[in-house]
């Protein structure tokens, strides 16, 4: 078996990502520990320039990347780096495109990267049928991002943003709340809550937590707007001029809740004394922002393994079966603004 | 001369982000707002496909673009994003790789990207001679990002972090701010301030302030350490550890600002009250932490249109003399971490 950052990481008594900072050259690393990095690294034999191999196979050594954007919702920039941590650790190069948010997007930007020499795809499916990126991937192993129709045709994985949203509004219930709003959805009649979008499943998630409890699902309730900071912040300000209803709020995405948070400070709100605040994602600046945000946080080291993991084994030929379904890890983290 | 988004913007009455967004499928513009774009886009006859021009010139219409992080610090996020939205909105496809920190991974990121067909590289010169950039770029046409060499041999575009710390440690001075500590930088003798590498410049920047305000340069005053918010969190808890000496602190870049306004509220040391804080870059999240922070930020806009627009002059054949070097503006935006 080929050797691994991982392992160099246990045997230098690092962390992965300080291995992996550090043979980028990364230029804060003690010298210390750059010294048990490099032992490490030739006692085990592991081979940081791995491209001799792919002049062997006919293969490029390239997995390309698409991500709906690359900075602000900081959730895809992170995912993004995550990904490109697991290509470069396993001896592949990385390269980054942005895929925009919907089906012409998606299907343009792949369209692009297979017009670049690679050996594979991850890319967001977008809402387009797995057939179709399929033929647009032009023979290319592709492993999708978000592909929520219940029989997907390729590899894909899943940020579980129903079963998220369903924990993060349990969180405000089991903290005593009651008028709990969700910002970041449209407003659906129950009768169409099974459509397999994005949003419409996060607002499942809601609503299916509220009934559990007997409350009741409420129009008025709901906030829609896109998953960013600025959004945030004027929803905080027009919940604030609506004379502050609610004492718990559910937000779609992290961005979202540090825009909630900084609109409530505009205000002289304090959170969480007058109103509780929970995101989903698990972004770093969570820990960062004053007060820091309650978030059910997505395991991104795990999700990148997962899609890096089943594309190699693809590209490799370890692997060729049926169509695998990977869903993210989801984990609780409670901090100031819920508290 | 072609139709470009910002003059659809201007017709449509809207901003050049907006009809960005729109056109790569964003989903939450206003109806209204789509009217006028698609109206704009017909009116003028903007091309938002226009890959057939590609395949006459027998250029490839893809521009690729290295930035030292994905993520964290934002502000190379962001920088890739604005440099994205310049691309496509010249009507050229994009590519982005991560380069890393030093000269070894900024080569092997460059020849990476000159394996890929582009037409154009941007790419950080992480200290590698501009000669042997134009050698790995192949042939390709290549601007540098933060070439601080005195005669560069490539067309470059500069963070001035100099005089960006030098603004920055004058606001703090303005303040009446007398003992002023920087983070971020290691310890340089003043004979040796005249290194050409970003570290250097900024600290350069800060004694600079100094000594024209008759204060002196003392050693224990700097805090060195990588650019992140981990590191300014660490660093905020040794000062306060320290008996908080400091009347203000200017920070190398906004993510070590954002990390130490959440390391003094760790400690309940109140911004500005107890210690004013600067940082420099002008990432988004200065404006959503409590209390907000004062920046001296770089014109991101202007920057990437500078790198992107002597790109494509030389690809296209417009220019073809000597090398430019063009320098981000700046400007200082006083939030609430200095008041």
């Amino acid at each position: 078996m080929a050797v691994t950052m991982k392992d160099v990481a246990r045997r230098a008594g690092v962390s992965v990502a300080t291995v992996s900072y550090a043979l980028r050259g990364g230029q804060y690393v003690s010298e210390e520990v750059a010294a048990n990095i490099r032992a490490a690294v030739e006692e085990l034999g592991y081979a940081t320039n791995q491209s001799a191999r792919y002049l062997r196979s006919g293969r490029t050594g390239v997995i390309a990347v698409g991500v709906h954007e690359l900075d602000i919702p900081y959730f895809y920039s992170r995912f993004a780096q995550h990904m490109v941590d697991r290509i470069e650790n396993a001896g592949y190069k990385a390269l980054v495109a942005r895929s925009g948010w919907n089906a012409s997007s998606v299907r343009e930007s792949l369209e692009r990267l297979s017009d670049q020499p690679s050996d594979g795809i991850i890319v967001h499916a977008g809402g387009v049928p797995s057939s179709e990126l399929k033929r647009l991937g032009k023979g290319r192993q592709v492993v999708l991002i978000d592909d929520f129709s219940a029989r997907p045709g390729l590899d894909t994985i899943i940020v579980p943003g129903e079963q998220g949203i369903r924990m993060a509004t349990e969180h405000l219930l089991d903290r005593g709340c009651r008028d709990i709003a969700m910002v970041g959805v449209p407003y659906m009649p129950k009768s169409r809550l099974g459509q397999r979008v994005s949003e419409v499943m996060r607002l499942r998630g809601y609503v299916t937590a509220l009934e559990r409890s007997g409350i009741e699902y409420r129009r008025d309730y709901l906030y829609d707007g896109e998953w960013n900071m600025d959004v945030g912040r004027e929803i905080a300000h027009r919940i604030v001029a609506d004379g502050m209803p609610y004492d718990g709020i559910v937000c779609a995405t992290d961005s979202l809740a540090v825009g909630l948070v900084r609109g409530f400070a505009d205000r002289g709100v304090r959170v969480p004394d007058a109103v509780r605040i929970v995101g989903f994602d698990g972004i770093s600046l969570d820990d960062y922002v004053v007060p820091s945000i309650t978030t059910v946080a997505v395991d991104m080291d795990d999700l990148a393994d997962k899609a890096v993991g089943m594309l190699i084994s693809r590209i490799e030929g370890d692997y060729d079966g049926a169509p695998r379904h990977e869903e993210g890890r989801l984990k609780l983290c409670v901090r100031e603004s819920s508290r």
